[in-house]
């Protein structure tokens, strides 16, 4: 069980929140590098608590970055803006905030909310909402297991903050954000929910920090031993390695504040044998010879081959050598309430949700 | 001096502020419906102050609708939206607001805030932001002259309500709030804004309120004599009468959520004699043969010939009989500072501002 993270904790967290992050939740490499700057400026580490140690009275928030890889790539954050997106929702509602959630454990969006504890000298909780990485705010469990998604806040590294205090709907916070979200350049830092302890316990995935750390000391371990990571890590999260070969395509266009595409990976022994994954932020569906073989909320990672690097949707190319690792979803995302939010029906594929062979709902 | 609106005033106060609409400010014949209803309801009439009633550290709020008036006149409002933007900012604020301020005097914008008024049992000031109506909430003279932007409040008709609690400019406000707005169907409340006493009076242009009612009589005083109303009107406001004719053409879209178009009118003698404005939201520039007759931020508003009715943009239609009114903005407007923002330049046309004939600045 996971009591802090400290600078020579980064490394893993940084690559198992990419393998969660299933090509989504923003730039590790980034957040890691921020985050070792913000440790270093402490001088602690950052505490971790677990979900039930937070009192059912006591107010928590989720934070992350909203929008898409692409730009949170290249347009960086002021470093603040999550800090004080927090701050206001804790003056608007006059009460203290007792510790920070991690919204989604995929990606960069991983290490941010620690950075933003140690900014505000608050525990996180080892767990998060969605378990991998997920393209809009209302998929997490936290909205699909009832948390109010008002009053939330977002806010840009101009110093802009916007407090949502009335709000009918999940769907319609994502709608209300996600065009906020562009207006501030594409990418902007959110709190969303706010919870009591209470509602954390009934609603977060435990545990996912912790996770993410395995996972990652996992590849530094067959990294150190020089054997492909690949094969390791889909294990531990009782998953397999579902293709590996070259990427030979990949049509990524960012669109509506999403990066959008598909890519297409062809075995390295016989060329017309293909994968083809879909991604909106994450990737969602692989198909191979037109039968799929995974779909969201299943994870559906790429990683690189030797290294067992993960690889986010931005920075796919023509050329790389990858394995792709197809991983069960925890069971929270997949009852009947959270397939109907997260499930390949959700997102538009003609597709009931199957789980893959082998798991057990 | 004004010192209350009865039922008896609405009509008037809609004419004239139709008249200062210059064809923008959303339609005059929804809100007062909306003013009449709830006057009847209320039982008392809309209390009417002056901005020197209003003590220099008494918090006020200016108040309107944002949007194109093509949609908000077919989405109707819920009608408690910006009472409920009111009061999510003073519960933000911790204080209470003193009295009601008219966003823009022009349309369906003048009769708004009454209503508002009569739902807080608040008092209405007698002026306004911009002594006629212009597209974005940058554009008043309380932004002009350095009010804050922040905080301000959007409401839609679902009860959704956005708090913007740190913005770095008015400009910056408006591409947020226009953004919003889209999302939020194309038309929302907005309050600001909230300002102390002593910055109201030290930017609102004074009895603009009065104004309205002052030509809305005008009319219906013309009406009742069986004559011709646009020049009674032009002369009130130091005004003329630009053209006369009949609308032959209209260009119309709703587009980034504004009505922008342009309309053409010949002159009922010669059919080549042809006066053509374009607008956004609000009539921006008349051009005669290619010779600039009148400019923002100058008042150029179409009224139907026998009735002297003021003509919304979105109520342009092939056909009408029109007396085009233009008539010089009042001083707060013909600044440096106003015309960087509100003067033709700032609408995107080369044209340096150039006052009416006979209009001194």
């Amino acid at each position: 069980m996971m009591r802090q993270v400290n600078l020579e904790d980064s490394h893993a967290i940084a690559i198992g929140a990419g393998v969660l992050g299933t090509g989504g939740g923003g730039s590790t490499y980034l957040n890691r590098l921020r985050l070792n700057r913000e440790l270093r400026q402490a001088g602690t580490p950052v505490q971790v608590i677990q979900a039930d140690d937070v009192p059912d009275d006591a107010l928590v928030c989720a934070v992350g970055g909203m929008g898409a890889p692409t730009v949170s790539n290249e347009k960086l954050q002021e470093g603040q803006e999550i800090k004080r997106a927090v701050r206001a929702l804790e003056e608007h509602l006059r009460q203290k905030i007792y510790a920070i959630v991690i919204g989604e454990i995929g990606g960069g969006n991983a290490l941010g909310p620690m950075i933003t504890a140690l900014q505000l000298g608050l525990p996180v909780v080892d767990g998060d909402g969605m378990g991998r990485a997920f393209p809009e705010l209302d998929m997490d469990t936290f909205m699909i297991y009832g948390a109010a998604p008002a009053p939330f806040a977002l806010a840009d590294s101009h110093g802009n903050v916007a407090i949502f205090k009335r709000i009918g709907s999940a769907k319609q916070a994502e709608e209300f954000a996600r065009s906020l979200t562009i207006e501030m350049g594409g990418s902007a830092g959110l709190v969303m929910p706010v919870m009591s302890g209470a509602e954390l316990k009934a609603t977060v995935i435990r545990d996912t920090l912790s996770l993410a750390k395995g996972l990652g000391d996992a590849v530094l371990d067959c990294r150190a031993r020089g054997i492909e990571p690949a094969e390791t890590v889909a294990a531990q999260c009782k998953g397999k390695v579902l293709f590996r070969g070259k990427i030979i395509d990949v049509e990524r266009r960012t669109v509506q504040g999403f990066a959008r595409g598909k890519l297409v990976i062809s075995a390295f022994d016989r060329f017309d044998h293909q994968l083809e994954i879909e991604f909106q932020n994450e990737n969602l569906i692989a198909r191979s010879n037109g039968e799929v073989l995974c779909t969201v909320p299943d994870l559906i990672t790429l990683v690189t081959l030797e290294e067992g690097e993960p690889i986010g949707t931005e920075a796919l190319r023509y050329g790389l050598r990858v394995a792709v690792l197809a991983m069960p979803a925890p069971k929270e995302l997949k009852t009947p309430e959270a397939l109907a939010v997260v499930g390949p029906l959700a997102f538009g594929y003609d597709e009931e949700y199957s789980p893959l062979p082998g798991d057990l709902l």
